[in-house]
């Protein structure tokens, strides 16, 4: 979490921004002239996605320490949209931009393992070979198997964030659930900080964050007193609903300790504006700021 | 799940071929041969894969109803690896076979839409086009959100597994914990029975079924009684250990019920015999044949 800790600290903003890149967040001019180009078929909507993805990391990398780019909009569309997830990965880092990819990966050791190498670790080709398939700093996981699905990704200079309480109306129906002693989420934030607990970084937080909505503030404030050293991603900010004193809680009395997303907010900001679209990008620098200018305000 | 059932009747096997192909376990001559074609990246390893896997739907499809490929192995190898994924999920169609990907996906609702999307449902692109990311019949699923994760993936003729009681040695830490009533694997399996009861096929079963361990004999047939309309998608049997009598649990007095998953036993079936490894192909029919006949023979 160090890395993360640094790049927060170096440009005095805890925000993330979400690359989330459905092809109704994308300006029109974008998607049409990409399936021109190629086709209106995954191809097309790809390379729709990759410039606007650009676009916003251009105007973007000197502002915010991290972005997140969310699977599941890549995924939709096939080995073109996840070859541009890769491309999203690889031009985030060199930009400087510490790099989340949410993809909320769990399965048994062995497979774990698998998706740890392909996320924040290298994948074995023989011969002393390695490559990276996927070269984020950061993974964020479901850790309902437990101890064996949580291992493989303790990476050294990698972080994680499990899912402890997440920002979704549903969350309730399992994670609030109360157990002989506390709910399911606290079960949860208590296998995070054992997990934690064997992988401190340098600045008082370990290597395993947690996932907790800002949309639940009661929860994510209880949380941030029973998780002293672990650091919170947490979701749910602007377009969820989340709002800026909801998420100032999660941070403790260093200033540090969470990092908040948005992704539809900064995204699709030049929908709010009178801009033309073609300004989509300078439109989700000003929401960038504004953002870390209120949060930050709201932290000391 | 009446697809998936009528294909379980029609070969009179109840099982599924697990196809999680990591290099270790591709004979030496395709992953080398591919190697020289392709260079030793990513690029190679994944066609690799493809030459595998092709092998093996070749000389399993008039065995099993339905093979299983776990994405963890393909995403190991980047977007080359992903679309070896799409071109086994296509290939395994065309043979006649049901395709349950193997994803354990989740997340809140508007995501956990894409990823329904891209698994089991259609992308839209716009202008009234659609196309199928991952062509797949069926979805794991993981439900530590709730519903709001569950209900995209909800779609007609298509089915899902969510994950109840893992096969894996830490799965307890979380899902065997005690709640006021039952446990937390109970308490999901709960939930699946509710989402399961609005989604009924024709059959008895309804189309929400669960992964219940072979590793777990007496979680299995608990679980069996509490669920009796739910279909069972049971890992572990073989290398992990889970043995026939064990998964004989899972079925229901129909002989139906549950559909067993051997992975490694069946892929590297040819490490055990001493056939050429050009033979890899017939060495799993043969082990896939014998665990039909031995699981079969159990349920009676």
């Amino acid at each position: 979490m160090d890395l993360l800790i640094n790049a927060i600290k170096k440009k005095n903003n805890p925000t993330v921004a979400g690359l989330d890149p459905k092809l109704d967040f994308i300006p029109q001019y974008i998607v049409e002239g990409a399936f021109e180009k190629f086709g209106r078929n995954l191809k097309g909507a790809a390379e729709a996605i990759w410039e606007f993805n650009k676009g916003l990391i251009d105007e973007l990398y000197d502002i915010v320490p991290a972005v997140k780019p969310q699977s599941a909009y890549y995924e939709m569309y096939g080995f073109e949209g996840v070859k541009v997830l890769e491309q999203t990965i690889n031009y985030a880092k060199e930009k400087g931009l510490y790099v989340i990819a949410d993809v909320k990966r769990n399965d048994i050791g062995t497979t774990a393992e698998a998706y740890a190498k392909a996320y924040i670790g290298e994948t074995d080709l023989g011969g002393g070979i390695t490559e990276r398939a996927f070269n984020a700093d950061s993974a964020t996981v479901n850790g309902y198997l437990g101890t064996d699905g949580i291992k493989p990704f303790l990476i050294k200079d990698k972080s994680i964030f499990v899912l402890v309480k997440t920002s979704n109306p549903s969350s309730g129906e399992l994670q609030d659930m109360a157990m002989e002693k506390g709910t399911v989420y606290e079960h949860m934030a208590e296998l995070v900080k054992k997990w934690g607990s064997e992988n401190m970084g340098t600045m008082g937080y370990s290597n395993v964050g947690a996932v907790v909505g800002a949309t639940y503030p009661a929860q994510l404030e209880e949380l941030r007193k029973i998780m002293p050293y672990t650091y919170f991603l947490v979701p749910g900010y602007g377009a969820q609903g989340g709002k800026a004193e909801d998420v100032a809680k999660a941070f403790g009395s260093d200033g540090l300790g969470a990092i908040i997303n948005a992704s539809r907010s900064v995204m699709c900001a030049y929908q709010k504006t009178d801009d033309a679209p073609q300004n989509y990008a300078k439109a989700a620098r000003a929401e960038a700021i504004r953002m870390r200018d209120e949060i930050v305000g709201f932290i000391k």
